[in-house]
């Protein structure tokens, strides 16, 4: 068995830490001087490595191995969420690096930009597998400051570049380590997940449309209080919903604006931002279609409901002998302290999954805490999951 | 009788309603430009019409009968909400000033300050009634732009001038016109309203505290959603009070926040403005007994559900003298054509009433629409209630 160097490892990532540190953690927003900097960095440790290093035309940096040979290729993600964790995407990129290291041979690194949906969905790993246009493109801009993707690449020094494509023969598949961002493995003692799928999720925003008006001289029953249609709606659905869902399903309500929103004013408008996410797609849609009743109903009353955006995601599920490999792995490192789980967060691993065989890791995020600063793992559980990770993979290139 | 002069008392209007016009209503909010223009303009026109005419050190403005013997107050607004309506407020002003006219002696008419809550509750009334202090002042500020009273008053040019205050032994008692405000007397096709009661009211901010956390990695058992726990609050309050309120009662979800408000971010904290009204205080304290229970059952739940702000008005009650000779004129002008009703809107009338017996006379609103530019009343309306209120006063003052 290969055997990683943790002092190394985690020598890498307390390096990375520093670009962009904010208290305890990293505040390193897509193409962001702080981000920039981490990925020349990375490109740097990755030639260090023996790697041909390269950053391509939207930002992702890749490792790859000079010799012959199907690979497996290992990735996650540089950028952060604004203040937010110190591991949470370069704890998966550095494992690449450190198993490259590990193993000798066999091994690309990737980093996929914006995985955090700064600028877009995925478009890092979505441009690598030829799902990204140069149409789409044209559109991305900054969800905070509006800035467009092409003029941020510019900024970046990344535009003029060629957009590196997937050579599927190359690779023998894709697997990608990253911190939980739940509290499931602690909740249990456990040290290692072992991803079963990525969950499916639905996004939809609904409108409520009634009539504006004063909240003293309005009598009730001529009222259309766009405010009581939603409550009333976001309530039906946290009555019907736990008669669907799965035992994993989640559902959020995760923002509500009244119009105008004044204290002696009947709201005559109302808007809510509402998602569920479950790895069954017969969950999802059953969901989806209570969700369209439950609106119908809705509509009955004095204010008009309807949904104004709706987006889908469907469930990755995760290659089945790279799970058992995971799985093998984990049992050799950490005998019982590991468990087959889903991933309700996203990752690149679900777009990857539309081109090779993908697979997903987890470590422990202590206290669950995740997209805050003070987000952690464990040093110790650090190094036993790039451990783990080094063990299948050597597996799977048959260097056992 | 006294008649008066209806064309007058329109041009008077029409006059006002150029002083900060915006499109076919008036942007007029307290101590503005505009707003101070007015009242200079007001003063201009209480003095010709043989008044003594003066603005006090909190704004109000009062044109006082110069000759001897008992009076009637009336009065209104100047100010108005944000783009709203040409007669909300100044109506009732300018029918003090045509009723002085036409009566010849026994009328004093007071504008008074801020009675739209630009800075405060009733400042300018309150100020009057010796109800407003010092101390009070100090900290009120404009609820928009952040600026102190203070200062508002000395770029008004009113800081340094002594408040008037009340001579209560002057005084018959006050009456107030106003538009309606509401769609009742248009529903049932009436002209004239004789408030018995201005509703009271109970405000309320009510926070809840629960954790933020990842919709996707979250499990629901675990979730501490504040946003859930408001909906279930305002959904139950929307079951219960139906139960408990008389036939007038209103109750209104203003407002609704969540923090952060993000759609895959489990909300950790969330604020619901609410408020009720009714002109029974039994109802009141009924209804704010059962919210309290509600919020001890909230509190059951996995979220810390608290009441952050609280604030109480008392109704109050119009004079029955007032009401009576009101109703007699009404009849006497319209027969068949008027109601005695509540005022489900505050006024300055129910500051007045804890010094003078009260009244306030309504006139229809097109459409009920309040604190919106197309605001309107019919001008056979607005001549109407001029001529009932001027009928009124005559018999209050025994010149009938």
């Amino acid at each position: 068995m290969p055997e990683i160097d943790a002092n190394r490892l985690l020598k890498d990532l307390y390096a990375a830490r520093e670009i962009g540190k904010y208290k305890t953690g990293v505040h390193r927003p897509t193409y962001s001087p702080q981000d920039v900097e981490s990925r020349h960095w990375l490109a740097g440790r990755l030639a260090d490595a023996g790697l041909e290093a390269s950053i391509d035309g939207i930002g992702n940096v890749y490792g790859l191995d000079p010799r012959p040979g199907r690979k497996l290729l290992l990735g996650s993600h540089m950028e952060t969420q604004n203040r937010a964790g110190w591991l949470d995407g370069v704890m998966g990129v550095i494992y690449g690096l450190e198993i490259a290291r590990a193993l000798g041979t066999g091994i690309d690194v990737a980093a996929w930009a914006d995985e955090e949906g700064h600028f877009g969905s995925f478009i890092g790993s979505r441009s690598f597998c030829g799902l990204l246009t140069e149409q789409e493109m044209d559109v991305c801009s900054n969800r905070e400051t509006g800035q467009s993707l092409r003029d941020a690449l510019r900024e970046a020094g990344f535009s003029g570049r060629a957009r590196r494509l997937i050579d599927q023969a190359r690779y023998r598949g894709y697997i990608e380590a990253h911190i939980e961002q739940g509290q499931e493995l602690e909740d249990h003692h456990l040290r290692i997940g072992v991803v079963t799928a990525i969950v499916g999720s639905r996004r939809y925003r609904i409108e409520f449309k009634g009539q504006q008006n004063h909240a003293g001289t309005t009598r009730m029953a001529i009222r259309k209080d766009a405010g009581v249609a939603l409550v009333k709606l976001a309530a039906a659905i946290e009555a019907a919903f736990p008669k669907i869902a799965g035992p994993r399903t989640v559902w959020t309500a995760g923002d509500i604006k009244l119009d105008p929103g004044a204290p002696s004013i009947v709201p005559g408008g109302a808007e809510l931002v509402f998602q569920f996410r479950d790895t069954d797609p017969a969950i999802l849609d059953a969901l989806a279609a209570k969700l369209d009743e439950l609106i119908v109903e809705a509509n009955q009353g004095p204010c008009e409901v309807h949904i104004a955006y709706h987006s889908a995601t469907e469930p990755a599920a995760m290659d089945a002998g790279f799970r058992a490999a995971l799985t093998t792995a984990a049992q050799g490192r950490a005998p019982g302290l590991h468990q087959a789980m889903p991933s309700g967060a996203g990752h690149d691993a679900q777009i990857l999954s539309h081109r090779l065989p993908s697979a997903m890791l987890f470590v422990p995020s202590i206290g669950g805490i995740s997209h805050h600063y003070t987000e952690n793992t464990r040093d110790a559980d650090i190094v036993l999951g790039c451990q783990v990770m080094a063990d299948a993979c050597a597996a799977l290139l048959e260097k056992v």
